[in-house]
């Protein structure tokens, strides 16, 4: 997919955006100007450079990258953003569960911070963006501000949230979790490819025996706010340049167990069959057709069937498979996963099988603040960019700091939808103009007494 | 599940049979009978002995064997089968494809020989019956035949076909398919689980470099008889004693790979996706559709299905599955295998993915000889026994004597049809029961010119 060099496309329809974007850093410390602005070229050089820290040998920046929490590919991509956090004269630290953090202060030494960050870990095979985008944008948004000469009425902290994607350790956000208190010493004694959990967070500059200090007290942050690429195709679709995000899906996930009679697929007269595998078959179908049956933005999806023993000559005997329901209401989580039961008794019944499901695990939704979003889309306006309200599929960081403040989250469109990938892109114009909006829902939420 | 221990059970059915068999060794020792009989109590002795090796450690003959063809506990059982024939008073050979063959000559040097047995490899966690039961049924025949001291016209083989499971090396039969030419030279250079083909044919006594000296020619052969469990539940189901089989089915067999996109679970709508296994999981269903709507003794089966990323909250991009169709008739496979192309096509297209089914393997079916199958259900009803005509779902050597000669093949029943298991089991009065028809039909075979 194309990136053009840094410059942005489109400018008749963005008069405003370009505006507020100086083309060079050169020109921005040549001439301060009166209202800090994100400087989109630097912010493109920022993310090529960070994209090769994990890069397939002999890559290049569309190969993706492959950055796993806690591997040297991210321990070498955080010192990279760390020492671009001192070049923009931050003092980075690194907290107990291996977050870093970069503050600057604010005019009022009583108020809470308002923090705004994203990741930089990846998921194998995956894109330059998710993560990466919203991480550097808030770099820009602070050495914006130190290039206005602006203060802030509230602290700011930029956060790089370690292991966000979770392939290490499997659960995922966990520094977010660790400052919204949900991950704990106990954890840190889980191992996952030979690495203890204490040992990776060491690795990363954390300090696994203190992990209850990277906590944050509920009320104690002013906002929180997130720049991050769409990962899903609404947005591209619409040709719209910014999502407002009203909430982050609840996640309920269910392990469906199909059990039938192993047997030899010569022998057996197919009326005398238990077949496990055309019993899971219909009930991928009926998921399906209950998911699509109810108008909305709910998703349903089987993504992970085993069948025992697989043999192209044996009947099956044991089908596992796993259903995962997302939407912002768990009401309509719970009718969906309702009608998938009646279903699949009814298959159990037609097919001679037994079929459980049973819940494996459920996140609660995340829902943003009214008055946070409301800034973001008034930003976008002001920026003269077509922006919608949507919700986010994909979890994000931003749902553990929803328990702490008022959270709000700012999409950028993914081409095609197409993320967790290294086709995933975003075009550069696209970056920058959810960077601005960054930097103008930053200044608008320190205005704000947000609840 | 239960077995008398070497008694046959319902005598007043069965009065002819109870009349043919002899109740111990010694009995048929110290009196000759004048007719060839099978000695109930030694067969069951036998396969008991040879279920030791490859049994699980510390288990009995409930927990079934693993004895895969060419391994340690293999050449332990062939051991202990040619002992077994020496005893009898065959001198075993072991030609160049490693098969085990005891000979005895005929009044007519003239005239080809009547081959008959079975194998003594089983799968992993497989039964006792699968194989052993021809094998030391056959046994069995020769040694009433000494003991009556009856000559038959035609020269008799006792055969224990090397590798009949295929565990190794993945084909199976490959014994019989180096007897009908159809094994060669080239293929003794595969290797499966670290050992050559070669090595293994050398480690059970065979020739490898002389494979092509196993061949016989196609009507060298007299006949070809094998008793085997049904390895079904179609005798056990009927109440019948012996099955007589009209011939083994063909089996064809595709693969089928259903192209989709890989996507985010949470961010792609459900009308924007391309889910391969939703897409698969319709393929499944309409396979048994298909093969469930025609009437007949043909089996349809998907098996083996595989799903990728296969991760609970990525949308499948790509699933394979096997489909395998079973019958008699060719045409009829043909027939089903159009049915399920045109129910692919309408599935790839409403669900927005690629579906391309591709063939795999062909077996043609391989017809009994009418006159053996004749000479099978008289010498059935001679000894009063339920007898039903089926086809052979599973595959077996005597697919390959076919190519040779006149095949005829004795099904007994499988308790509740299960095979390949170590709950396989049969009742030790089938099994003296089938060795009882063996004799008889090796016997009216020898009358015989079959064609």
């Amino acid at each position: 997919m194309p990136h053009s060099a840094g410059r942005l496309g489109k400018a008749a329809v963005v008069p405003i955006a370009l505006a507020l974007l100086a083309s060079t850093a050169d020109a921005a410390r040549q001439a301060p100007p009166a209202v800090p602005t994100v400087d989109a070229a630097r912010l493109e050089r920022h993310i090529e450079r960070l994209s090769v820290f994990g890069r397939p040998p002999g890559g290049s920046f569309a190969d993706g990258v492959t950055r796993i929490a806690y591997s040297d590919a991210d321990v070498a991509g955080r010192k990279y953003v760390m020492d671009l956090m001192r070049e923009a004269g931050l003092d980075p630290r690194i907290d107990a569960a291996g977050n870093i953090i970069g503050r600057r202060q604010g005019r009022d030494p009583a108020l809470g911070p308002i923090l705004f960050g994203s990741h930089v870990d990846s998921v194998p095979g995956g894109g330059n963006f998710d993560g990466p985008l919203g991480t550097l944008a808030a770099l820009e948004v602070m050495q914006a501000l130190a290039e206005a000469g602006v203060t802030t009425r509230h602290p700011l902290e930029m956060v790089v949230w370690a292991n966000e994607e979770g392939v290490a350790y499997g659960s995922g956000l966990d520094g977010s979790r660790a400052a919204a208190g949900q991950l704990h010493e106990g954890d840190m004694e889980q191992v996952w490819n030979g690495l203890s959990r204490r040992d990776a967070v060491r690795k990363i500059g954390g300090d696994p025996g203190r992990i209850a200090e990277a906590r944050r007290a509920p009320g104690s942050i002013h906002a929180y706010l997130e720049l991050h690429i769409e990962q899903g195709g609404v947005l591209d679709s619409a040709g719209a340049a910014i999502g407002v995000v009203e909430g982050i899906v609840g996640i309920d996930r269910f392990e469906a167990t199909v059990r039938g009679v192993a047997n030899h697929a010569g022998t057996t007269p197919m009326p005398d069959r238990h077949d496990a595998l055309v019993a899971a078959a219909r009930l991928v179908v009926a998921v399906n057709e209950v998911v699509r049956a109810e108008p909305g933005r709910h998703v349903g999806t089987v993504g992970q069937l085993t069948v025992s023993p697989n043999a192209p000559n044996v009947v099956s005997g044991l089908v596992k498979l796993t259903i995962e329901l997302r939407d912002l209401s768990a009401a309509k989580i719970a009718r969906l996963e309702r009608a998938i039961e009646a279903r699949a008794a009814a298959i159990a019944r037609e097919t001679r099988t037994e079929i459980t499901i049973a819940p494996v695990s459920h996140h609660d939704a995340a829902m943003a603040s009214p008055a946070v979003a409301d800034a973001i889309g008034r930003a976008a306006a002001a920026l003269n960019l077509r922006w919608l309200r949507l919700a986010s599929g994909a979890g994000h960081d931003a749902q553990m700091m929803a328990r702490l403040g008022p959270m709000g989250m700012i999409f950028v469109p993914s081409l095609g939808g197409v993320s967790h990938s290294p086709r995933e892109a975003t075009r550069w114009e696209d970056c920058a103009r959810g960077a601005a909006v960054l930097l103008q829902a930053v200044l608008a939420t320190d205005q704000m007494t947000v609840r």
